[in-house]
């Protein structure tokens, strides 16, 4: 049995507990959290500590803290030569303190507090200083999920970069349409439809076949009186970068 | 049983054909469109016709054609106060020729060729100058889809830029991440569930809730680092606007 240390009490920290309360391969001995907080009911009180320094002995330290906390927390832990190991999707592996053995364990998901996530379809990015802690994080996974990648620090910087894309922004659109739709008294949920749509056809057409709408066709007249609706001058100025780089894409093929 | 003529042979009117195929309340009696297309194996050959002169008598005709066709075609037709319809999300209903009674019969979804869509779940939103037309066209969407608005053709203007927003703008972004994905040979798939999952968020959770990302925790060192990776200046634009707009709405919580 693979035991498992969490340090955290974010987003990950917390799903990431919860993923492995039914796994018999792994079982969290221990969480560090600053304010000493339960992740579940039936957690044990002497299994939480505030204390980095009566961190217990074990297998993996999953350091699921702020991007920026990486680096100081992981030269405060009071032992050598452990596998450590990081949760974020843009920090280096290297960040980590190199007395201890290093990796990264990277759910590539959206994780939020009051909404429950699947973890057999998460996709977790792994990577390791020496192949063992490879095998190990992988064992770690496995039973989690069933999308295990190995990925280079180098690699896990763009498939940031293209999250960023596909979710912050994407998320960024959807504000916009709620906004809009919010502004004319008009239910937003007419275009959740749409959206599941958008979001499936990824999955079953390349995304430069699925492409339509006015900037496409080069329909000016829709583009124009689209404009006019746009009171907010960021809204406009989103809507003008992304008609313009949807016909400089596909500006040849038309 | 409400008798329907189609016009239009692209996508709108192949998914409407299909989509009425197996119901009871309405048929498809004749279908019009200048190659004589066939939409199904079963499709009699004399209930299609190229002939805008010999369209049979019934009670909606639904012209799915292209935005700029609705109106030179609305005015083609050899009747006079029959209930004619488009399908745009755009043209107003005015636009229709009137000499017959008007309204817009609008599936808000996206539509493809080769991939089926389950009406049931396609918001159809209608219009139409007379009462009783209301009444027909909801009769006529009722056994189709579960989800009818009756939309004033503003309305339908407002939600058809959400749409661009939810939809071409965001499938946009998706072709982005697609694109440096494959420059820097990573799997695009381990990208799926984060977009299933941020489709899925908006249906729970407020959109403005749900943002998360380097712009809206004001994380210039990711942020550099990103816009450093991104090789293609409009990709650069891209990020750097919607960063911005990001940080203009989410700025004054933080
Ligand atoms: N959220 C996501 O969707 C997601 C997805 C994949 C990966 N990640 C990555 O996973 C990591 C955690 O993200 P999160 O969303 O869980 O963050 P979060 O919800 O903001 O939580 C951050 C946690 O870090 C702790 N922390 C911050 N500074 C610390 C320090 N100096 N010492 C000890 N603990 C400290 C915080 O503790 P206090 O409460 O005591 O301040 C808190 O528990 C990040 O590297 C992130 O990039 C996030
Ligand atoms: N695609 C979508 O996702 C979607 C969703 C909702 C609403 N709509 C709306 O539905 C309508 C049809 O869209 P679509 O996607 O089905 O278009 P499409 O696939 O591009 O097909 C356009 C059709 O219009 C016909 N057409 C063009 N000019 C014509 C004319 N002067 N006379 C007769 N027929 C003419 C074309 O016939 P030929 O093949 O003979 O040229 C073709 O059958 C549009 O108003 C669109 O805004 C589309």
């Amino acid at each position: 049995m693979i035991r498992v240390v969490i340090l955290g009490s974010g987003n990950v920290a917390q799903h990431l507990y919860t993923g492995f309360l039914d796994q018999k391969h792994a079982k969290v001995i221990q969480c560090y959290n600053r304010k000493r907080l339960l992740f579940h009911p039936a957690q044990e009180e002497n299994s939480i500590t505030d204390d980095i320094g009566s961190l217990k002995e074990a297998d993996i330290y999953i350091l699921a803290v702020s991007d920026n906390a990486i680096t100081p927390l992981s030269a405060q832990l009071p032992f050598k030569n452990k596998l450590v190991v990081h949760t974020s999707g843009s920090v280096p592996m290297k960040a980590l303190c190199n007395l201890n053995k290093r990796g990264v364990f990277y759910p590539l998901q959206t994780f939020s507090r009051d909404k429950n996530i699947d973890f057999d379809s998460v996709p977790i990015c792994i990577e390791a200083e020496e192949e063992k802690d490879v095998h190990l994080l992988k064992d770690l996974a496995t039973p989690l999920s069933s999308k295990i990648y190995e990925i280079s620090s180098d690699q896990r910087n763009i498939l940031h970069v293209s999250a960023v894309f596909v979710n912050n922004f994407t998320n960024h659109l959807f504000s916009i349409g709620n906004d809009i739709c919010k502004e004319h008294n008009i239910p937003f949920e007419i275009l959740y439809p749409l959206i599941q749509e958008t979001a499936q056809k990824v999955i079953q057409m390349n995304p430069d076949q699925a492409q339509t709408g006015p900037a496409i066709r080069k329909d000016t007249k829709t583009i124009e009186r689209h404009l006019n609706i746009l009171s907010d001058p960021l809204q406009k100025e989103i809507y003008q970068t992304l008609t313009k780089a949807i016909q400089s894409k596909y500006g040849k093929k038309l």
